[in-house]
Formats: C-alpha cells, structure tokens, sequence
C-alpha cells in the first residue's frame, strides 16, 4: 500500500485528528495500546491470532478490529506459510520501521516506569549477548536534535 | 515523582498491561491518542486546558482525565507564573525526555501518512533553519539497534 493508500483508507474512514502533522497521522494510525503491543509483538516474528490474543489477554473483538486497521494502513499483512496456510500476521516493511518507536518506548519505560532492581526484559544485542546500551537519535550529519535545538515549523509558516 | 512512584499510581488505579515489559509500561502511561499529542503540544511550552482543548478539540472531561494522569505518572505538572497564578501545564525532566518518541512519531508519519507533496509541518533546526534529516538510533558504541541484529530476552530467561 503506498501513502496516497493510507491517506485514502483513512478519509473512507474517519478524518485524521490534526490532518497536517505527522505526529498526529502516526498517532491515529498506531497510537493506541493495542496496536503498539501488536507492533511490538510482531516484530518477534509472524504471530498468529491466538498468539496475539494469548500473550496480550486482548478481547477477541478488539483485537480483530486493530489487526483489521493495521492491515488497511500497511503496518501488518496476513503471513501465507509454503503450504499456502495462513501462517498469522507480519510486519511490513513500514511497519517494521516502527522499530525505532519501540525502542523509544522500551528506553523510557526502563528509566522511569520501573523500580530499581524490579525486573523487566531487555533488549540484547545479537553479536555482544549484551543489552542495547541508551540510545540517542542522531541525523545525517551526527546532530542529536532536542527540544532545546529544533522547533515545529507549522505549514503555511514561511519563516522559520 | 520517583519511578517508585509512579510504580505505586499504577497500582492503585490498575495493573500494568504487561508488568515485565518496559515498552507495555510506557504504553501504559501515555500510549493513547491524546495523551501523545498532549506530549507533542507540551513540547513547544506550558500550555493551558483551554489550549490544548482549544487545538486538539478534545472533549474536555476527556482532556481534563488525560491530563490528570499525565501529572499522577510525573509527565506533566501544574506551571505557576511569577504571580502566583497557574500558568498552565510543563513538562517535568521525564516528560521532556519523550522527545525521541514524538520525532520517532513524526518521522514515521513523514514517510509513510503522506503523500507525496502533500503538505506538513516539520522540526526544524534551530541554527541552520533547515528541516532536521532522518535520524537513527545510536548507542553509545555507535551501534544501530535493529529487529535484525537484536532480541528481547525476558525475565526469568538466563541464556540469550
């Protein structure tokens, strides 16, 4: 599905919340519980239904209708084993771009939503066997942008 | 509000979606709709309930629940102005630093909830006036964390 598919999906559907900011275009289309755990979860590898279902203690009936969503705006397509089944629900490449989203969740949840000592999972880097050390955002030219250093230029805003 | 804390709001108002999982935590305490948005506002300075009523268009017992809990999770707080008078809603350290999720956010929406052309806003950098590149996930070796070169391991889960 290209953008103008998503753009389309979601007039067909309701409007977007705050149509000229991306924020707010990701927001609506995975900004709620269910969806970024889906993500989440999906980015282990193809989940089936129940799998999801299993794992989040989900109710059937919404957890059918955020699958059903993040299949229309391209995050999730339905997984077709070599024997033609059905093998679940995997990631897209665009969904797979929302790795870096979860990793941003994952980092602000180990400084702050846990006591010291109290258990969690953590991400480990493959090659090291180590856990992935605080990340920060970096451009193309090695910038670290903050809200310090950048701000929101709105559209229809010439200067800056 | 120390991670304690906010360990013992969750508590006493629910449990945690998935305990163990720093991505579920953070989801928890602002994985909705507006609560994200109120984030993205907050990050341009204090903003007062009718601000944030006035440029979401939220229903204000939502607004005024959303709010509540940002402040209980130690996200938001009441700003007092030089008089004495409460000047709104700030960002306190932790809520600031969900800055790399917001641009996590917008990037994601540049990319893909846009077609092409289509008009947004856009960060900017402060000193150069140009719209922030794409930015990537660093630690501190310099490494990029990916779904490729990464697992998560969980509690309880001795072997990577």
């Amino acid at each position: 599905m290209q953008p103008n598919g998503i753009v389309a999906a979601m007039s067909s559907r309701r409007a977007w919340t705050d149509p000229e900011c991306p924020v707010a275009r990701t927001v609506d289309l995975v900004g709620d519980r269910w969806s970024l755990l889906l993500v989440r979860d999906a980015l282990e590898g193809p989940r089936r239904f129940s799998e999801f279902q299993r794992n989040l203690g989900v109710a059937k009936n919404i957890l059918a209708a955020r699958l059903k969503a993040l299949v229309e705006a391209g995050i999730l397509r339905v997984a077709i084993d070599a024997d033609r089944t059905r093998a679940g629900y995997e990631l897209t490449d665009r969904g797979v771009d929302l790795f870096a989203i979860i990793v941003g969740l994952r980092q602000w949840g180990e400084r702050y939503a846990f006591a010291d000592g109290e258990p969690h999972s953590v991400l480990v880097d493959d090659e090291t066997g180590r856990p992935v050390g605080r990340v920060e955002l970096r451009d193309e030219d090695g910038r670290t942008p903050t809200p310090q250093n950048s701000h929101v230029r709105r559209v229809g805003t010439e200067s800056t």
